[in-house]
């Protein structure tokens, strides 16, 4: 499908946050730039764990890929599943049919892991996508309205019983809103049964929660859930989950809602390429980020496993992922205008931002720990700034106003074919 | 599930307009109110075109039914699916088990009736409830993806074909808002389309559009429609819908997305009642609103056949069932007080609003007919006014202001199990 066949065209698979960041830095490079990803929209996951705890609305956290880049005259976007990559050829399979590349970028990021135990997919449901978010959240909203007409006691404990596994920034986070949604939100809104006495457990297979921060921030975030009401079960591995809840070692603990935070696994597309991988199927990349053998293939993002110039072993994480993004698109710049190759990748790490709740975050950046409301309004502000565009800063500022002086979330709706019924 | 048992109960099935102005209107009276919806949010049924066509967001127009009426200290809410009415036992029989009452409110609305070609459903999907909305999005958003990459110039016709079916408010606010998402919207964001080149079609069976509407009002709303783009079919009848297109009369009409906005019919829940049911199976009830030879049973909202005191057939629109509510919770509390019955039903008609799309509406209010940018900006505060709660308004708002000002419709996500792949 090329409108201009003379120039060199880049194939970009993904539009998260590496992948438009490469498709930015090319912007005014003499290619014609294809990006394709099965979703209209680009996401920022930071906030995921917000529409699922119904703080804001899916189309807050999320922009139509053709409004951020699809305007650059040399960019296209193409709404397409890739399901295969013929690296002799330079073709890439997609449901819209075969798409050639003179470059090609893979930036599809990385699912859920449930450590070859698939099973537990369906009863414990991950966040990576809008329609993971919304189905969390009718899954926790409807606990409780089951909960209300529930006659049976230890029936009743059960569907008050959640359980976020993984004790990454995205397991506080979410076990912390989902306290907040039981103890704020909905405590006044039942009559037969107390929001409060909802049980949340934190279950974390390492000896510490949020391992990345320095032990005094990892303390701090584990007092601060506490007080939240939030169990926090460090050392505690799952061994088991299925539809009447999840077992930590030998412990069975009855949960209608299950949320899994922990462990990632590289999709099939990157586990098919060729050269060294490591345990969650990452490709070990080449110190510009290409495939080792295959300079005119880039894997940029989650997917990607790196040990940069200075030996750091790079995090997946969004920041980390916009600089990969960056730095391919200098290479190939470079390489159209004939320069000599930029130095090799070397990830900048900016710091650690998780937040606990209300006026209750942690932040370390270079040598400086910032806990409690200080840590707080940075996280806050941070996440508005990198929100793309005046429109989502307005209305994420607007909902989140709203929750901090009321304590209501707005979002509270129970939607899709899989609220349950009964 | 009594908590007081010596109190009469009343059970109110559905928290649309109609159900929770009986609930709002028996807040003080001795009775038990239990509110019964299957789904958790009232609905703001009025905007949720706008839903449909990626201007507001699903939880802008919906409210958990607990945060209006479940504080009430009177008042209940359970969230079960009401299956069945046992008039000479007084029990509910719903998901969560049977609910005896003392005095029944039905207030459950109608669905969209294809005239016995329920075939048609799955084709040409109508807007009742947020799920109905976001996979109309999805459709809508989807086909213009899908003929960016399509090659074969009569399946890219078919795909950026649209048809509205029903030319009443519903209708002609959808189509109104297609053109706009198509011309605006959408217009600089594709390469290989130009989405402007869209055909959008209003089918209405009837001579006019807006039957409703005074004859020049009528004439009005449809070169309007003309100028934004939007091909008007009067005296057109669909005969037959299938994953093709959709036939009128005799004209093949080969189309993506097909939308349904015409004629309702009542829920098994109603036409199993005893008494008189016009076609659409809707309940002929009493001049107080009873149900006939049962004085503890009201029907209340678009379900309810009404001829009032006055002779007029009260319409299936919200003002309607906000009225029939408040006047069903009067009968109640003159029964309960022991007071003489209040005065047979009598509609107030305020008035009738349609908008079409930027600058334009109809307006008829009394004698009193507006058209153009007046009518619009009374449309729009109407509407804002009537939201609930300041939050909606100010995100609401904070939306329009947005599009008014850029064009730019910020909820383009295509979303759900049914987005298509290809």
């Amino acid at each position: 499908m090329p409108d201009q066949p003379l120039r060199p065209r880049v194939v970009i698979l993904g539009a998260g946050f590496g992948g438009l960041s490469v498709a930015r830095g090319l912007a005014r490079e003499p290619v014609e730039v294809l990006v394709v990803d099965r979703r209209n929209h680009h996401l920022f996951q930071p906030l995921l764990y917000q529409v699922a705890t119904a703080a804001v609305s899916p189309a807050d956290v999320a922009w139509p890929v053709r409004q951020i880049v699809g305007r650059q005259p040399n960019t296209q976007v193409v709404m397409a599943d890739a399901t295969g990559i013929d690296l002799a050829r330079r073709v890439v399979a997609t449901s819209a049919g075969e798409i050639p590349y003179d470059t090609l970028v893979v930036a599809c990021g990385v699912s859920h892991s449930y450590w070859g135990q698939d099973g537990w997919a369906a009863h414990a449901p991950g966040l990576k996508t809008i329609d993971d978010a919304t189905h969390v959240r009718t899954r926790i909203l409807t606990a409780f309205e089951r909960a209300e007409v529930e006659e049976d006691v230890a029936a009743r404990r059960r569907l008050l019983t959640f359980v976020v596994v993984g004790g990454g920034p995205t397991g506080v986070e979410m076990a912390g809103a989902v306290a907040e949604v039981a103890r704020d939100a909905l405590a006044r809104d039942f009559k037969r049964i107390d929001p409060r006495s909802a049980r949340i457990i934190l279950a974390e297979a390492g000896p510490r929660i949020l391992p990345v921060f320095p032990e005094p921030l990892s303390a701090y975030a584990q007092r601060a859930l506490e007080r939240m009401g939030v169990e926090v079960l460090t050392g505690r591995r799952v061994t088991a989950v299925d539809a009447g809840g999840v077992r930590l070692d030998e412990e069975e603990i009855a949960a209608e809602v299950i949320i899994w935070g922990a462990g990632v696994a590289a999709p099939a597309l990157i586990r098919a390429l060729p050269g060294d991988h490591d345990r969650s199927g990452r490709v070990l990349v080449a110190p510009d980020l290409s495939l080792p053998g295959h300079p005119e293939v880039f894997v940029v993002g989650d997917a990607a496993q790196v040990v940069d110039a200075k030996g750091v072993a790079v995090p997946g994480v969004a920041p980390a992922a916009k600089q990969m993004g960056r730095h391919v698109a200098r290479v190939l710049a470079a390489r159209l205008a004939g320069s000599t190759a930029p130095p090799p990748f070397a990830y900048r790490h900016a710091g650690d931002l998780a937040t606990i709740g209300r006026n209750a975050a942690v932040v370390r950046i270079g040598r400086v720990s910032l806990t409690g409301f200080l840590a707080w309004l940075f996280w806050s502000l941070a996440h508005i700034y990198f929100l793309i565009g005046m429109r989502n800063r307005l209305l994420v500022a607007t909902h989140w106003a709203w929750i901090y002086l009321t304590r209501q979330r707005g979002a509270r709706l129970i939607t899709g074919e899989d609220a349950p019924r009964s």
